[in-house]
């Protein structure tokens, strides 16, 4: 079945390109003739220039952070990086489509003209629904991540203008629009596909030495580019250096929480991998929406200590007991990562959109940020969390026929039943150091 | 013999770059003064800043996509990012040389003059060999790899220099001037090579899980990274943003199709790593020529969608057949990774060109873009392919002579040749999970 | 202990943060503003857009390069790659304070203004700390490792100030101010902190195939971005570009002589990976102070090509030689690849400028680049040297305290001392592919 799934949808989507996208006026050759009639001449018009650099890093958070930070599990290395890669690639296609459709429609043509900042957004969209495959992760087939990934993009593109474009609020770095919505949806998926024997896959179930060095790079390249993430798609100049700015400080300050939670939280002091290659990003997370706030240096340090707090605690805590008495099994730990985090900067962004005034922001510096107030910011996080829980159960409910292929429960987060793997490879030790047993 | 190429190579360059090359003028002391009495102050004019962020991913390609895309074997990890690093270390500055003598050599002063563009097309000029590397990784010494480096590069310089300037051609990615002659040249080395008793090094002829998930890491910077290749040297402006589209969608294309085939042809639909490492760029590949061209963006998924399709059946039918028929041995199947796309883009390239109309292209754009016929790409896919073919066949008769050190029959794909790799490392586990038998 | 320091001081940073940090004015909302009084429009005013991709470049480096540098242990790479995150997210935070009273700090207001410059200054000091780390790795705990960075940071705040703003010295690129303390300091602290029974250790003091190949990613990331890092806070223009240009063709060369001094020593001429990881990047480290001069391409080249035979000579005698007899341990030898390049390059710069001209340089590039002597580098590199042994002898001794919980003579170099590693992963088999000993 996934073959076809692939092929049919690659079909549909270049007969939906050829009938609706063609280039932006930057982007087409006409343009320069434009321009010189105009009498401009400047590279600098060229937005081209300004947003680059800031796509590649986070196409580097797509495929690389997200790819590689789910390669933490033993025997699921294959699945993590490639089905992440599988469900970006059309994904993103998908995504140009669904916010072309609300975004960059051109109503008098009928074209949907894509340029950098589409790809931009689509890389962003592509990140709700790689979120939600965290929860997922080792528990359903790659035809159920695609069908997953086709209904989170289009509900994203609806969530997106209604919360963007309707309530007019702000989320550059989308803690609400990205982070909120994208967890809840992949919670509420887990939720309803729900393994009660799920235990049968535990030997495979947890990390080797070396996958946690693999999701190392993974969590680097997220942290380190998170501040490109926020910034993206700011207004150019100020806002883009300070929310910058902003992340970078925050993310700094949730990497001491996280490893001060996590030794306290352990005996004998230890530290867990699972905590730093997760919690350390919480302060990225919840700086999306007030990214480009004057919230001062100190503000984004605050903000990211108290979400490096709370995101180990939630590994610490409230995985075992979502798992146990919600019946939700969330494999990377979403909630953590991203829902509480995500709630957390969209409040700090309602509160400082609440309080702004004109002694802190310039009246024009207003005009461009503020022509909203902090209770859109709220009303805009209860779309994304209704958007997500809604559609998620949804999602879920197609998920649940039972054609999909998906694995059965004692074959969890196993590669082999997806990818071609030498069974010679496994170790005959008994306590092998690739962890598995022979079978 | 190593240490004496090395050497007396690096000597030869620090000599020749003493006699040929200075900085260029955006590079030089003297320009700020110059500017000054122009009278232009802003840095807009350095092209230094428009093309530095492109050129660094690319020098990402080269070094860690390259590199690391070739670590896939179970035990030639140090070979394959190792020698990759030596023989690109070593390429670039001779490439910096060649292609300065036909490019950027000053009639006057008889000086080579570089600048931020002689790095980039040093670094393309290197893809080339890298891509040979890939036909040969394993069965050759590096002393090998840098004879055939030394002469791959020339080679291209001059072939470069034949398809560019004197036939007018375009070719921004490289389909023709960098895939085409890279791979064919590779293939014919490996032709000439033919090792018939290879089958003794069958053990250490393949991947072990982690050595799968090492190579994902130079397919995702590859991967990523290739719309910053194809475009870094396009023209300011449109060219280099729509460049920069169409080889992403072309990209995104070719992973759904690679899937979808991938999936089809194993038993029980399982999915082959070797294919979602590789096939996946072959729409990169086929953008190289056309990238800057006004296909529109579905023009571009039709390329990425045929390619994926055409290297995984590259890889499923034609790589036996070539070892089996034609005694070409293909460590990396460079043959469906670079050279089928690479003609498929020279096709479409040359296909596009010869219907370009006013109509589409604006009179401005034409003059930058369009100064050639369909006829002259189409001659120089063949320039592309005689060079390759014919430096292959010469430079393979040199490799051929007994003074190489190469490793024998029964010791390819093995890293303990050429390094220093402990012993005891290896496990007396039967069923050892990295694969190997112990001595 | 762990817990106590990261809150106490990430609380404390939070509280001096607030006292005293700003956005500088770039980042400032008012800014746009000022600039529309003014009449200025373009974002090319903004310094933020020829910054950003050369922080996040470096940002690369600190986190990526220098973390993955030191997995290459076979029991240490949590430790490597874990410890090197938090003592860099922590000394990030400190060195925009420590910095910034020195460099940023508005007498009028008491504030300190941060943008782009700040963010790139504060990564090159923590590069800093992170090479004295190297001579640390797996010897010292993660609490040692935060006080080292405090007094590291404060230290190198010092050292920076009296160096480019009392001695009005060039160091673009650090090989004195970031290389030379950097490696003294740790190598300092390390024969302060000897430990006699460190052979204990032993079996854990090496690598294994996997983590070696780990390690060249960072090898490579530090390799590729160097020209960023030390063409970053380079005057825009030519400058930059030079440096660029300068660090490429060194780090070039050193890759060379590297492999062939690496095949050289080694008993039938194999490559001893420790060699390829590291000498290799001694070209970057000696291009630092002299890389925006206009010492010509074959100059970088000459620097290179002798960094890469001192730095792999160092490996094979002079580390022993220092363990033996100095009773200096240094695990990644930080002396070969950092001291002796460090001061290769402050000797390369002294040299350089003493011999500069208004030949060479423009009157203009002169006042820009020259308002100093040779003398005055000279000088320069002892202020270094001598805040790297005194600075290290003093912190040296705050660590000998016995508060501190460092682990035992026999168990350093072990994860399992201060992360959560299930036993359960190690092999039975007396060779094991992990190398490690069953307890």
């Amino acid at each position: 079945i996934l073959p076809a799934v692939c092929f049919v949808w690659q079909v549909a989507m270049i007969i939906l390109f050829g009938v609706f996208v063609r280039y932006d006026k930057e982007a087409d050759a006409h343009w320069s003739e434009t321009k010189k009639e105009e009498n401009i001449t400047s590279n600098v018009e060229n937005d081209f220039y300004y947003r680059y650099p800031s796509f590649q890093d986070v196409h580097v958070m797509i495929f690389v952070g997200f790819g590689f930070l789910m390669t933490f599990l033993k025997r699921y290395s294959f699945g993590g990086v490639g089905f992440n890669f599988l469900i970006a690639a059309f994904g993103l296609q998908w995504a140009l489509l669904m916010q072309g459709w609300f975004h960059s429609l051109d109503p008098v043509t009928g074209y949907i003209y894509i340029g950098i900042e589409n790809l931009i957004n689509a890389d962003f969209c592509v990140a709700g629904c790689l979120i939600a495959f965290g929860a997922l992760l080792g528990k359903v087939s790659p035809v159920q991540l695609m069908v997953m990934t086709l209904f989170g993009v289009t509900l994203y593109a609806v969530e997106e203008y209604i919360i963007l474009n309707l309530l007019h609020a702000i989320d550059a770095g989308g803690s609400m629009v990205i982070h909120i919505f994208g967890a809840y949806y992949g919670l509420t998926i887990s939720w309803v596909l729900y393994r009660p024997n799920l235990h049968q896959s535990k030997r495979l179930h947890g990390s080797v030495y070396h996958s946690d060095v693999f999701a190392m790079i993974g969590t680097l390249f997220l942290w380190m580019y998170w501040p490109s993430f926020n910034s993206a798609i700011c207004y150019h100049g100020d806002g883009q250096h300070r929310a910058a700015i902003n992340t970078y400080l925050s993310l700094a300050a949730s990497v001491l929480t996280t490893f001060a939670i996590s030794s306290l939280s352990a005996k004998r002091g230890k530290l867990d991998m699972v905590h730093i290659q997760n919690a350390t990003l919480a302060g990225g997370v919840a700086m999306g929406t007030a990214a480009e706030f004057m919230i001062q240096p100190y503000g984004a340090l605050i903000v990211g200590f108290c979400c490096g707090i709370v995101s180990t605690f939630g590994y610490l805590v409230l995985t075992p007991f979502m798992e146990k008495c919600l019946k939700i099994q969330d494999t990377c730990g979403i909630h953590n990562l991203h829902a509480m985090p995500g709630v957390l900067g969209g409040v700090v962004g309602a509160i400082t959109a609440a309080t702004a005034s004109n002694a802190v922001y310039s009246p024009e510096g207003l005009i461009n940020t503020f022509d909203f107030q902090g209770a859109y910011q709220a009303a805009a996080m209860c779309v994304a969390l209704i958007f997500g829980i809604g559609g998620g159960a949804l999602v879920g409910l197609i998920l649940r026929f039972p054609i999909w292929g998906d694995a059965e429960d004692d074959n969890c987060f196993d590669d082999e039943v997806y990818w071609e793997v030498s069974g010679a490879e496994f170790c005959c030790c008994p306590r092998c150091p690739l962890g598995v047993t022979v079978r």
